[in-house]
């Protein structure tokens, strides 16, 4: 099933309660989609600045994508190979007069309508960092230092529905990607990784630095998940926002030659660039911060808060 | 046909090409998906502080929402039965692991895999205001001066690939929305609709106000049009930035109280409350400023940067 999601938690239910009470979210009637108010935005746009501001003093350029990517891309990718469960594609209406009014009479029955609809050329975003790689191809070889960019806070949705607040349907997920030579992009990741534990630990959250895996799909995906630990592909900072289990803040992933040699990104000699991305997820890290430290940013440690508002 | 769109004209493709050309959009592969660089993304994160900025400082509260709507809310909006060309739907995998199987082999061809996806409950969000109105009726009734929200540069998907450089599948709609009384809304969409000219022309666009109709499905769409036109529900500033025709950098509507009825948005005296929008284009806006002045912000006329950078 592509809704198999484990129910939440009654502290999760709480939580989102609270958060919807308090009206930092606002329920949109799908689970794991939700509106914000001015408060969660300051603190998540705070945020946002300052992971740019990190990123740009070590050279990071900007660059900025909408929340839809063409789907031959996601085909080339290998993404429906390990998360058919998790991937959305857009569909519009294929017809002539006649079946629009059609559509548009069941729809407004709350009646099937999908026999109206095909499949676009897009889908919705899987991951920030996958229209970096062929806008990074595209400029030719790439210089002796490599390439380091700062993709923002870019919309990404996972076809996950669940009660846990912490567990969205979409999302603004902070993508950072490095493509170079191997051992510039392996000490890149780990740097970043220990630069991230620090940056979560300075706003007074219980952080973690762990090995870790994707959600792949299957009996296949048990397998994929396994190798990938067992070669330290990904790392995870992880905290206890609403038990039982720590929720991932933040990913640190390796991909050695996948996209490099998926999109042709050379190196100066010519031979494959390795590329590593990490991602810090915007709502998570601000959910994190008001479990911690209360639903009033106005009323939380100076010295969290100066880490943000500065 | 979904993509009845006209096709460019020599000179959309030469200004699309030079955008290209000089790394301010960076190409996708799908007509109407591009990404930005870091320098149209300043002049546009600008424009939107500058929007909003405005907006604060007559009352509006900042609300922010994601690029999907339920799918249900659109069904009820009415939207399918205007727009059906337009709407973008949210599709993910329904099946077994055999049939994942299959759909990763298939997709990694090329081949169709429509077969393998099913509907979810969410839509491409059709205009940035849409998810305003249920989160404000859940308030219950409003206050005497009703409400003003800055719903800020929302993602919004429109099915119409071009290769028209302003006319983009997906891009930043500011919305602002006025929910009140009926002659309190309507002064503010015409307020607005002022200030929204002046602050054009003080960015040195030859900018227009006129009386508009949105781009209605099929024939009865044409009688819809001329309504809306005689009853003037929707202005539009118009800025030639490819001709020969100008093109639509906001528009400011009135809806007066469809919304309001369909969401039992009430006043303090227990009737219906009218609503009015109004959006502005960010990428035409951003596109309109560099084919007016230039591609390079930096030796814009002082007058307009004092504008954005201040």
């Amino acid at each position: 099933m592509a809704t198999d999601t484990a129910p939440p938690t009654p502290g999760q239910e709480r939580f989102l309660a609270e958060l919807l009470e308090a009206g930092l979210l606002l329920d949109c009637g799908v689970p794991g989609v939700y509106g914000h108010d001015a408060v969660f935005e300051d603190v998540r746009e705070r945020l946002a600045d300052r992971l740019s501001g990190e990123a740009a003093a070590r050279g990071a350029q900007r660059l900025r994508f909408p929340p839809v990517l063409p789907r031959r891309q996601l085909e080339s990718s290998g993404y429906l190979a390990s998360f058919p469960h998790l991937a959305g594609t857009v569909y519009s209406f294929s017809g002539d007069e006649r079946q629009a009014a059609q559509q548009s009479e069941r729809a407004a029955e709350h009646q099937p309508w999908d026999e109206f609809q095909a499949m676009t050329e897009l889908s919705l975003m899987p991951a920030a960092c996958y229209p970096v790689y062929p806008a990074i191809a595209a400029r030719g070889a790439l210089g002796p230092d490599g390439v380091f960019v700062d993709a923002g806070g870019a919309w990404v949705f996972r076809h996950e529905p669940s009660l846990d607040p912490a567990r969205r349907q979409i999302f603004h997920q902070h993508e950072l990607v490095r493509i170079g030579a191997p051992d510039a992009v392996l000490q890149w990741r780990e740097e970043w990784a220990q630069r991230g534990l620090e940056l979560l630990r300075s706003l007074g959250l219980d952080a973690e630095l762990d090995v870790a895996n994707d959600p792949f799909f299957g009996r296949r995906g048990r397998m994929l998940a396994q190798n990938q630990r067992g070669e330290r592909l990904k790392l995870e900072i992880l905290v206890v926002i609403e038990g039982p289990e720590p929720t991932a803040l933040a990913s640190f992933n390796h991909h050695r030659d996948h996209f490099g040699g998926l999109y042709g990104i050379t190196l100066a000699d010519g031979t494959t660039a390795h590329t590593a991305c990490l991602g810090f997820g915007h709502e998570r890290i601000v959910l994190a911060l008001l479990r911690t430290h209360g639903l009033l940013p106005d009323r939380w440690p100076a010295a969290v808060r100066a880490q943000l508002w500065r």
